[in-house]
């Protein structure tokens, strides 16, 4: 499908600041940009780079004093890969590539460490593969509340997990944590979201099974089809949407997805949905 | 039924140092002391306070360097009131005694704030009364793992329901953190326990129903009128057999709980039992 | 001095629920009410009761669904205790009353056992004495930043420790850790403060000194001789304007203080202050 | 300087176990490999792969049931980069390598988001450059006591900076974080440790400043141009010797590092030093 995802995000700045962002999607084969524009005001130089591990687009600038603006649009097609669930196999760590072996270590928001025994408890005995990363999704949205304002940007998954209550982001962490915990490397990844509600930068996980790494929504408030993918990484701190360096004051974020003409994901798809070609 | 109990603590003194005991059983008519004795080698002098609110007895010592070891030896006879958990109800905070209520608060190693969306999701459609205490010791019995050496003197409740492994104190901490999420005043009590494998200080928790404080044990590692009720508090904080100021190192602790002739517990009652007749 | 103090809370109840107020001031012969009046509207029963431990005036009552306003108004005779600190003593363990025990031990927001090495590190080498807590009070007035909105119900003192951010109740929290750490007895004061500005409910602590409890507050927000001691306990925990159980919506809270014509605590005073005369 | 390091690491496999060592120094042109041998015992085949990103030597193996012991054996030539500490200069984020700036991030063990301020107040006003991080590890020496068993493997930055007890491991995450928070890329170094007493593995980081990364070693434990680097990462997560999945029971660890006859570090450097070629 094709979908205008795009935002709109606003500063004032005390002095001088550096920002980076990362609002830019990953651009592959199975998400490809058909083109896209960022505006800055007032027309600060920005340099852009890509990390070679992630994939992640960049974009880094330093702006002075007074309010600043930046504007992205983008025309994006998705082609995702889909299987059939039932047939993608966890693999054993001794078979694991390298590159997916740091997805297995905990991190600042997804303490495996911590949750191992539990992991261990409730899932381990549910047969391994991508049922089971499914069965972790199910008892996210089941014993935890969705509920704005409940975390902040310190919450972690073992937070997440005694109090019961979340936003997307943390259900990723959970999600995340839980697979680790069980030997299967699992990542962070913000995106765009066709008609989540309200709009947006959303917050799912990629899990390595099979032979890719599988996108997941614990939340289930966004087709896996309708994601446009942005960056991903440990967790939420290798992610953020935008990284702050100075004396900087946040305004307003707006946020957009849509389909484009004709186009349409299929309603809640149950296929297992890939977009990620980069280990 | 009557028990011969005591303990005897070693400790080696740098140079002087002020140790607070709380090894002396509570002593009212359902738990009464037949005969005891302390001694203290070196023969230091001591003092002894029963505190008003708890009417935990404690004894203080202030010693100077070297070996120090204190021994305590008394008989007790129990005389628990026994009732049928069927009958006995919970009490709306509306109608909690007064003297009860700080019971409801969290404290050092029972945070029941963090834990209250967890425990009304688990708990919350049980239905009220003795039954629904019983429920959360099964649950803690069947979630954690009894584990030595998984949890220290820090350790939390929050920690041990991440973690879901602990020892008898962390046992006591998560079911009185429970009660007081619910409503249910909980307190903490420290124990001689008859037939406990390996002998030691045991940890329980008593919980306020009907019209007196009941005691469970959720390791189910003794039965509960065979156990002689030693300190109660918030938490384990309250209630150290042994508080130290000054340096001091710790050596052996041996402790003992034996049925004096011809007397016995009836095994594993399924009574409610309580002893306390303070509040 | 005299005060008109008092408060105006407003809640939203779904349909019936059970509050405990704790807004009355402690009465003793330090701190007089010359007259109060509570108005709970609509009507509600409520029953009043005193903790002996603390001298908490405590008023519970179960309202049914709907707008619910509680408004407390008194004046207040107050005529601390003024000692010069220089020649007040810490007391050694070995001699402190029995009731003050407990308040050494770590509670749920100030959790002693964990700064107990910064403490004896920062704090070890100054000069037993008031002048010793004063210098913890100045420590956390030069090494933490009030700032509004930085912690929330569940923030600790070892959280504040490590963000340096907090409001009052933090300030109050993190003394009281620093000086039980070091083996002085400190427990959590809320009050109405004169002068304090925006007004609000005030949470100052208490350490027991030469032969008595005697104020502080590391915010240097309100004097200490214009301060009306509302409740005591380990910490914030035991001390809520109000608890709230059931389906309950808070609505404002509005606080007061204000010198009755002519009179007025000297400003700032230097003298140590103390209107406990409970232990 | 050559040395001629190695360990000896033992195991019992209960049934079939995954482990995954990191005890092979990483090799580049400062730091060269003169020969090595690895020696497992029984002999199972083990797959080798280098991390892109760090430079990070993994070998795999899959083992079954019994003893395991890993023999490494190496002979090193360390040639670092050594320069004048007075002329090394911080980055400014809007500078960095776009490699670097992950190290900025906070992780498991590094939560530089929670230490953020008290980064600031301490260290804020120091002039940056090499000597600002000298300061850093020079507060961490004097502030942190040096106690072994005083944290485990789940510590984080934060709770050493609560307890001020730690480790090298503890020192490493510390001094990572402090230099986040100040906006300075910093990773973790697992290394071997020339007159280290006594000999383990040691922990030390690195802060990228100027155009390459410099080694810190905030424990003083032993000299800079005497160790031998093995892996880097986030924090201890991503550089553990060795990472198990299945029933593994740890035997003993056995580490040495000599220096081949004749040649020395010169004792105690004072330089910058630097064996990192790779970002």
């Amino acid at each position: 499908m094709r979908l205008a995802i795009g935002c709109e995000i606003d500063y004032e700045i005390a002095d001088s600041a550096t920002l980076i962002f990362n609002v830019e999607p990953m651009s592959g084969g199975r998400q490809r940009i058909l083109n896209e524009r960022v505006v800055v005001t007032p027309p600060f130089v920005t340099q852009q780079y890509t990390a070679d591990e992630t994939g992640n687009r960049f974009r880094r600038l330093t702006a002075t004093g007074g309010a600043l603006k930046l504007r992205y649009d983008a025309q994006i097609e998705l082609d995702p890969v889909r299987a059939d669930p039932a047939v993608i196999e966890e693999i054993p760590v001794a078979q694991l590539p390298p590159e997916t072996l740091a997805f297995l270590n905990p991190s600042r928001y997804c303490p495996s460490d911590l949750l191992a025994r539990f992991a261990a408890r409730e899932f381990g005995e549910i047969e391994p593969g991508f049922g089971r990363v499914t069965e972790i999704c199910n008892w996210i949205r089941a014993e935890v509340d969705y509920l704005a304002g409940s975390s902040d940007t310190t919450t972690t998954a073992a937070d997440t997990f005694a109090t019961r209550a979340g936003v997307c982001r943390d259900f990723a962490h959970l999600g995340i944590t839980f697979c680790r915990a069980l030997g299967i490397p699992a990542r962070f990844v913000s995106c765009y979201a066709w008609q989540l509600q309200p709009q947006d930068f959303h917050a799912v996980f990629e899990a390595y099974l099979g032979d890719r790494w599988y996108l997941f929504d614990a939340t289930r408030m966004a087709a896996l089809d309708g994601l446009v993918r942005i960056g991903s990484g440990r967790d939420a701190a290798d992610t953020a949407f935008a990284t702050l360096f100075g004396n900087v004051r946040s305004g307003g974020v707006r946020v957009w997805a849509d389909a484009l003409d004709g186009d349409a994901a299929e309603p809640w798809t149950v296929d297992a949905v890939s977009v990620s070609e980069l280990s």
